[in-house]
């Protein structure tokens, strides 16, 4: 028996894609639907088989669910998640696949009843690529990945254990933490790194973009990430960022300052800390 | 008829023995020599026929080289090419690998004689890896990469020539300029991402490390570059990298600001116009 009956995920890009790709891999659910805003996406995503069936109507595609996903931009999630609910089952479980969750969360569990079904719960897979849309999804985004599911006072246990397997299912590495908690770790690992890699790219004259070798493909690769996405990640988790980018900004400058003054031992003391940092994820995803 | 009858190669680890493999490939030489510091290098460059035999004595390793390359650590460059200099034949033609080239070409052109030679001409092929040593050395590192090479007022035109020929002959894409030129268009394409590579890794908490996924490896992936190496390119360009942090820390302030203010549409246009150069660069190497 499959872990969970139909599935719906609302919004299928590159996220909602790739999930829908690696429930059908990993046979985790009889059915995939797809809620889709445009005619033309649920085309490329029927076609790339990333659900089984697909819907412009809401009500349609969350009737029956077991399991629902949001992965809508971040700013659409919470009134989304508000529709959802009035037209799932009492014992649907609701999650989502947005990159910032305190706002998230404290926006649905305003809007959800506190005591009765469908349960909310927050969730971010880490995985992605600057690549978007269901063209570029694939089954094993997820596999070995990092997802964070978020924990309150209001969470309902037994809808936070099946989202867990529901991730796990699909070959992530699931962390359980406060939205605050991982609005805090992805500041400084992801949202922080963005801004850095888009200031990079921008600020580089176009014609010195000619002698750019891998260094600067790298460093800059997420720079190619939609920026109207980006925009909704980062101005919904903009204090935590604020408090990343002081962290940045401190030892950023310390290192500038030891090139200025040709402070050599500075110079090496503090990339050799940085490199030892960084040496940790060398090897493998994880 | 080969392009060259000798080349010795000062200093072999990713980038010398990179660039020895490459000339055994593409035939570019009779007989490759490689100088070394260590005997230890020696055994694992020769084991991994990098080079055709070698040395660690300079004079033996440059006699009757055609093409003496030096591929050392930057702050050891200029004091090498005068060793080999004084070594060498009048007509051998001496260039090295460095990343920085002011600092270097002004050092160089101030020891060597103007009229006769043997010449120098500054070059930087612009490939790496984080990796570095003659392990991770491969004979395609610098195909289809930049490759710069230096023009001053004293440069021997037949050995700029010359030295252009080789790096064309191993597949590179040979740009000529100005050292200043030169250090300015590296300070913003390699220099500065690798400073703020180093300052995104430095400054993670090591706890948050476990939630770090693709954006964050990649864009930090330099950072496990050799601090040492780093400390020299890094100081000895430090005025043109000062010049580049200003462009950079323009954009990212700029973004920063919008975020914090939550002005979404400009938040949108500075992400728009970085993913416009960036995507220059996605298909290909170039």
């Amino acid at each position: 028996m499959k872990l969970f009956g139909r599935i719906a995920i609302i919004g299928v890009g590159l996220i909602g894609g790739s999930i829908g790709l690696a429930i059908k891999k990993r046979m985790v659910a009889n059915e995939v639907v797809g809620v889709f805003r445009r005619q033309s996406t649920m085309r490329k995503a029927l076609k790339r088989r990333a659900v089984d069936r697909g819907t412009l109507d809401i009500r349609e595609g969350v009737k029956d669910a077991d399991l629902i996903i949001i992965a809508t931009p971040v700013s659409l999630i919470p009134d989304m998640a508000s529709r959802a609910a009035k037209f799932a089952g009492e014992n649907a479980v609701i999650t989502d696949a947005g990159s910032t969750k305190a706002w998230i969360v404290d926006s649905v569990e305003k809007k959800f009843g506190k005591t009765a079904g469908p349960y909310f719960v927050g969730s971010h897979p880490m995985a992605g690529s600057e690549q978007g849309g269901v063209e570029s999804a694939t089954a094993g985004l997820l596999e070995g990945s990092p997802c964070i599911i978020t924990k309150t006072g209001k969470t309902n246990r037994s809808a936070l254990d099946k989202v867990a397997r529901f991730w796990r299912a699909l070959g992530a590495s699931v962390k359980i933490m406060s939205p605050q908690a991982h609005d805090r770790s992805v500041s400084i690992v992801s949202h922080l790194p963005h801004i850095v890699a888009f200031g990079l790219a921008g600020a580089t004259p176009a014609k010195e973009l000619g002698c750019a070798a891998e260094g600067f493909r790298d460093t800059t690769r997420v720079a190619s990430s939609d920026p109207e996405l980006w925009a909704d990640i980062l101005t919904t988790n903009k204090k935590e960022i604020a408090e990343a980018a002081k962290l940045f900004d401190a030892y950023y400058k310390d290192i500038m300052k030891a090139v200025k003054g040709s402070r050599r031992n500075d110079v090496v003391r503090l990339l050799a800390k940085a490199k030892s940092k960084r040496d940790k994820l060398v090897y493998g995803k994880r």
